[in-house]
């Protein structure tokens, strides 16, 4: 059963701009340009504040204020941009040539064809290590949650996450696989650095190891709902990157079909919905902004 | 005026293996190797478990004893593995065929040679990682000092550190450069990572800002005394890497001669040894192993 949207509780899209906007102008202050000669810097700036659609920060801050916490303390900020500079840092590696070799995202040449290879690579390792700093010195945020931040975030980017993923990826996207090996790989590529959002907003909240269970539960499968979606647009002219990127490859989308991933990408959100609202009992927009947010989407493309 | 060794101030062979040893066992510990199928595993011990002098963790461990704190805890070693781990992420990356292309490191095929190049760059983004996550659960230190080390690690690897001296190496390293500009890039490439070593053992065992002081000073030095010595062996076949890798570079070496570079190393050790006095006015069995290190080096290669 699907979860229908209550009227009501959307949550007010001039909020969701203000948030937007405030993890940006937070970006802008961590990824400073010192020059026009800095080809590192301009590739890290282009490769994390070219347009995006800032959904795992935005989830964090959103998940942050369901929990009771500030989500507009500068510390929260803080978080929410290591993730989304994590997010950035795995695009331009997951793009260059020995990897998907993709020319185009998010409308623009990728970092790779703009500053070639070595900067692109450069630019990846210091937005990691970026991220890593940004939490490290946070402001307002107690030296044990940023420590589990860290903990949480490196847990997300290695071998049991976004590096795992995109092993399987470029070793086994193209040879036929089963549901549950594409489902594996969309875990690593995806889940996992959702988790981690969820987790380190869970962790600046304070919030308790029943709750984070909760939201590891509901991360999982909002990551396969998420990567469901990105497989369903591939082909559209919405995603800004190279149109048919999959063509050929083992996606959920290639081997089902269209109408079985969507019924599928629905199942994983209500289980999402489930665990949402046994994580924030009393506020609940982060699990309204994820209904409309897909809703949008899937209008769009199905 | 170079300063002698006082034998009866050598520090004991044994101690050095025992130290050796136990850096290496903690690694091992740190990259463990689930199977023979994880390609990105296998890199990550192949890349850092090789053969290889581990300067910079024993010099993080030495440091720690003479600034009275217990070298040989659990969580110092850790400090000391993020930090060999970095280094042995930052040697595959160097490696890579869009930067020096080497074929030859640690008298073993590179990385991307053995591995491929999406599963060398992999590896580094999750060694990267994997030093973050060890110093955020470093047993018994405490979580301000693991904060700051994340920090100063972080410092050490990004647009100050690591990155920029590999870009300034592969973007200027081929031209003529002044003395400045070879010690500038020096500074980054080599410098800041031992920087980051004395740094996390000053903060560990919760040293002044004035000791930090005179341990930055002493670092910068010995980077530059240590990048000479690199420049000095290029063409030995002692390094295990692919020999005269730094012909037509514009090193110290090529630019200026072995006779300069070597005095030149000497007065960059001498400015060094001044700092490690003056921070550890007690103990000085990391002066003490650095000369040693430096003489055998210099006696192989002069």
């Amino acid at each position: 059963m699907s979860v229908g949207i209550d009227e009501s509780k959307r949550v007010a899209p001039e909020s969701i701009t203000l948030t937007l906007k405030a993890i940006e102008q937070r970006l802008d202050y961590w990824l400073p340009l010192s020059s026009e000669r800095e080809k590192v810097s301009m590739a890290m700036r282009q490769g994390t504040l070219a347009p995006g659609k800032r959904i795992r920060p935005l989830l964090l801050l959103l998940m942050a204020q369901d929990l009771g916490g500030g989500s507009s303390t500068t510390g929260m900020l803080d978080f929410a941009c290591a993730v989304e500079i994590i997010h950035a840092a795995s695009l331009i590696l997951d793009d260059m040539p020995c990897m998907d070799n993709a020319l185009l995202r998010r409308n623009q040449p990728t970092i790779h064809c703009q500053f070639g290879e070595p900067v692109a690579l450069l630019a990846v390792i210091a937005l990691v290590s970026k991220a890593f700093q940004i939490i490290s010195q946070a402001e307002g945020i107690d030296e044990k949650a940023k420590n589990s931040a860290v903990s949480e975030l490196a847990q997300a980017i290695g071998l049991q996450g976004l590096v795992q993923g995109q092993y399987q990826d470029i070793n086994e996207g193209h040879q036929p696989r089963s549901q549950e090996a594409i489902a594996l790989t969309n875990h690593y590529k995806t889940s996992t650095l959702f988790c981690a959002a969820l987790q380190m907003a869970a962790i600046a909240t304070g919030a308790t190891m029943t709750v984070r269970e909760h939201l590891r539960h509901c991360s999982f499968n909002l990551g396969q709902a998420f990567q469901l979606l990105d497989d369903l647009s591939d082909g559209s002219n919405e995603t800004g990157k190279d149109p048919h990127q999959d063509a050929g490859k083992s996606t959920w989308v290639n081997v089902f079909g269209t109408r079985k991933s969507e019924k599928q990408l629905r199942e994983h959100l209500d289980v999402a919905y489930h665990y949402f609202a046994q994580a924030c009992r009393h506020r609940q927009s982060t699990q309204y902004f994820v209904q409309q947010w897909f809703e949008q989407k899937l209008a769009m493309i199905i």
